[in-house]
């Protein structure tokens, strides 16, 4: 059986950024991030062995350094730790700081603003407090009645199918329209290369956090390819059973999972009888 | 047989306006026309009996008076009427209007413009005037490398569908993307009015210029729902044999038909063995 990782994956650019910033704080006293830094268990779990732990509140007493996670946070909270007088340390990710910015930008250019994203997800909460009052927040399936004059911004590991779907609708509403494409090139590439991959194998690992929004539109896109897809968060979880009557096995993983949860489960399989091929 | 009549056949309110504003000038000496008024032989006939001509050269010494037609006229020739000293009626339809006004403020804005309509069609050469040394045009099947800013104007009697597919095109090769939808109105609800109107009957008679982009688009609808289809531009072109075995027949007309080739073409038909139905 022949074991495929698909090139890119594993953390992006904001990720790789922000776990830099945290480890370089490792060694200080009263290190929190707000909410975890990335959807990533383990890695959540080997900060906090260095002693950055996880907080909901952000106005406890202990709080020295604050580590504003890679999805951003709503506008209030980040003016509130700026007034908290402890060091604010923003591992928001560049590209969501530029969404965050193309929201504010068009609530001022009078557009009504609508979010592509999941509403749930902390990043779109960010970007809703920089869109204004009239703001509409899409998976994309469905759409209040717009106003004439729209904008729009998107989650940044967004598929860009939906973008387009989103378009076809909203141009049928409204007489002028601002897109800024804020889907990240890493979240398409990464999307692009896993659909070569599955293509060319008989199963799929998909690793990561099941609470990263990009690793299950990774999980979702392989199995809508009728692909035998399995999304796990460790080496742990692999079953044998899985791998029968496969030749060819492909792993892929989301932007929050780190390379070692990725060889150990690269590892895990090779122990199950695969051996390495080229990769994509 | 019975026949249907679309609500919305004929003369739109851009074409009926500068109609209007020409026949307004009917006992004028040295009134011309800078191409025909609209696409329709038969009003242009109509409007030369009233002694309004058409003509190719704006700078002829007989122009007392020069008429600009629907489709509106690229921007270094309105100067030069201006310049002229004669008299210039401008019957730009209104819509055209605000389409040149966005290609420019497209422009000013420092977007790359991109023109969706027929390369060849006097409204989008006028528009092309506006929209700067990058312009685009497309006809939205092919579209050359674009920039990361685009911004998007519609010739007004293009079909919504084209604009959809356009930009899920555009989505993809650029990241800001600001849209005018320029389609007018009218254009819209006769496509709609005639694609209900054919699939309730077996043939449709579509009535207008040859020359007519929104008249062929009409007759292009109807074919593509697999509606027998004629495309005539007066009554004398009936023939029975279309009639045979059908017992609803259904007429529309382009924008730039007027009601009384309509009435022909209906008198035509109701002498074929029509008999009026409730229109649609």
């Amino acid at each position: 059986m022949e074991i495929l990782v698909a090139k890119r994956a594993g953390f992006c650019f904001g990720v790789k950024r922000a776990i830099d910033m945290a480890f370089a704080l490792s060694k200080k006293e009263g290190v929190y991030t707000f909410g975890p830094l990335i959807h990533n268990p383990q890695v959540i779990e080997k900060l906090r062995e260095r002693g950055i732990d996880v907080t909901d509140d952000i106005e406890r007493d202990d709080i020295r350094t604050l580590l504003i996670r890679t999805h951003g946070i709503p506008f209030d909270l980040l003016k509130k730790t700026v007034a908290a007088g402890y060091d604010v340390v923003d591992a928001t990710c560049p590209f969501v700081k530029k969404a965050q910015h193309y929201a504010k930008l068009l609530r001022k250019e009078g557009y009504q603003v609508v979010i592509l994203g999941d509403r749930e997800h902390p990043e779109v909460k960010g970007l809703m407090s920089y869109a204004g009052r009239n703001v509409v927040i899409t998976d994309g399936e469905t759409l209040s009645p717009l106003k004439k004059k729209v904008g729009i911004v998107v989650q940044t590991t967004q598929p860009i199918e939906r973008l387009k779907r989103l378009l076809g609708v909203v141009i049928q509403q409204s007489k002028e329209i601002k897109v800024y494409n804020t889907i990240c090139d890493s979240t398409a590439l990464r999307l692009k290369e896993t659909e070569e991959l599955a293509k060319n194998v008989d199963a799929m690992i998909v690793v990561g956090g099941k609470n990263s929004a990009n690793t299950t539109q990774l999980a979702h896109l392989c199995k809508s390819l009728n692909i035998r897809t399995c999304h796990i968060e460790t080496a742990d979880e692999m079953r044998k059973e899985w791998l029968r009557e496969v030749n060819k096995v492909g792993i892929t993983a989301g932007a929050s999972t780190p390379e070692w949860i990725i060889e150990n489960v690269k590892k895990r399989i090779q122990d199950m009888g695969g051996r390495s091929g080229n990769g994509t």
